[in-house]
């Protein structure tokens, strides 16, 4: 990261969501100068895609001084591959389902600089390590609450993808192995099935079946409860909404015990939707880990809340990488 | 690793066992030109141990033409802690069990040259990279079954140490939430209680209590039978003998699965006393990953068994790391 010294100052960041593509153009202190955002859906073709976000993108390019001014891109995408800069099956996409979409290259060829491309919860890493809490940390782990569970994975300084590129599925060890919750990835009992915003929903619908504790989150129709609501409840002091926090974040601590075995962190940072229930959810996470970890590693993690801001987080994660090309 | 062109063409390794130390020159392509040995125990203090180990040492270093061709020094060593070079709380040494002991320092201070140390899992995968079956690749882990079960984890062409030097303690992730066997750590359930040596014994005694299948190992004496025995059982169709190595198998290729969603690795490499059992450890090993994994992982890792040949392997893996200083 040579920003600083560099005479172009900006990286484009695009937050390459399912709904949205959320475009901005940061400096090398996070600060967003410029934003703009397209639908991500509606249309056939990749190619499609990329005329519509560099028609959007030029109008802000050229608020900050033009393309010159520009070192590079990154891009935080489902499904993202940083070796090839691909998007490789990605379900949610009406362009990117059938195949593998080189999205990286598309963007560099229109734009003339270099793009890199990585999924969110990696963006997410290398944003709290250039901007975040992260700053000047070499060892840490990013898990992302939302609708699923994601993490970025930092190892000496580098972020940590694998043989592949697809590193960091932190979502997808198996923490109950008789009887665990089916998982949207085909197999049972994955820490995303219990610990993302969806599971939290799901455990209260559990918790409020088999126990007859009186709760304010029976006065909703059970499908319709959300993470949020669960939050909300708990808020107010609701018992059963607080144990389903005290379970979840029970079982977050025991996987990150375990994630301290194999790379024994400086500091977990979570960040997404289900971390503004705050001291809810992050007390029970700790508890459980100074209890269940190896006692070599006991006291020695912090546990971090994202210092991105919330609604420019993955727009400046996907920044981020472009500074590290 | 310069070795080929520097003018000092061997490392010292030294594998520090609970019972003997033994101590080899290696040169670059891992042949090991000179070896001798002494008793790890029997010492009070470490500088008696150093002293020991000096005197034995002066002997092959003259062997090889003397100091001066001598790089560096690696040291394989139980609770060894690769940053600070000590030794940590090590129940099973006389003389460093009750605190931390420099011994990076005491031996470099002696011969007048850099020195290393690890722990042996460490060492092992520095090994398997420098002389073994891991040249050339930059992503893979190296799983000790030995007496416990220790780990070594390389990432993007590096060990890692974590933030306090201990990172890699696979043996101790938790494979069994609920009633999990009493482990060595303290806690309950971890990947060594079940998959080390003493591990598949006692899987072996538990079997034979909850079945009346025959079996050769109802011969023996059930507090007398080794993984060597059930080994060796196994080797001979026994089929609760070949039930246990199934059952070990099964819990390794799903811890595999996991720590493949961690780092994504090219290949898990299996090393120590239980890899004798060959195909018989191995296939099911496989099975269950191939059966388990997230499906974007599967088919792309390979399961190896170490390149280092077995009787002087540990002092292989403790001379590589000389090459890394």
């Amino acid at each position: 990261m040579n920003a600083q010294t560099d005479i172009k100052p900006y990286v484009i960041g695009l937050d390459l969501g399912g709904t949205n593509s959320v475009f901005g153009i940061v400096d090398s202190r996070g600060d967003i100068k410029a934003t703009t955002a397209i639908k991500t859906q509606g249309f056939d073709k990749v190619e499609d895609y990329v005329n519509a976000s560099v028609e959007a993108l030029q109008v802000i390019i050229e608020q900050v001084g033009g393309i010159e001014t520009i070192k590079a891109m990154g891009i935080g995408a489902p499904n993202g591959n940083y070796y090839n800069g691909t998007i490789e099956f990605a379900p949610n996409l009406s362009w990117g389902h059938h195949g593998v979409v080189p999205l990286a290259k598309l963007f560099s060829d229109r734009l003339g600089i270099p793009v890199a491309l990585t999924n969110d919860a990696n963006a997410a890493a290398i944003g709290e390590m250039i901007y975040g809490v992260a700053r000047g940390m070499k060892n840490f782990i990013v898990i992302t609450l939302g609708t699923g569970v994601g993490s970025g994975i930092v190892i000496n300084g580098q972020l940590v993808y694998g043989c592949d590129g697809f590193a960091g599925e932190l979502g997808h060890v198996i923490m109950k192995r008789e009887n665990g919750r089916a998982c949207g990835c085909g197999r049972n009992g994955c820490l995303e099935a219990y610990c993302s915003a969806t599971g939290v929903a799901r455990s209260a619908r559990e918790f409020l079946l088999k126990s007859d504790e009186p709760s304010l989150l029976r006065d909703m129709n059970p499908d319709d409860i959300t993470s949020l609501d669960v939050s909300i409840a708990a808020g107010k002091g609701d018992k059963l909404a607080k144990e389903v926090f005290e379970f979840t974040g029970d079982m977050l601590g025991a996987a990150c015990a375990d994630f301290a075995a194999f790379s024994s962190p400086e500091a977990f940072i979570f960040f997404g939707g289900l971390v503004k229930a705050g001291d809810l959810i992050m007390e029970p996470i700790k508890r459980s880990y100074d209890e269940k970890v190896l006692p070599i590693f006991r006291g020695k993690a912090k546990f971090l809340i994202s210092g991105l801001d919330g609604a420019s987080a993955a727009v400046l994660g996907a920044s981020a990488i472009g500074w590290e090309i």
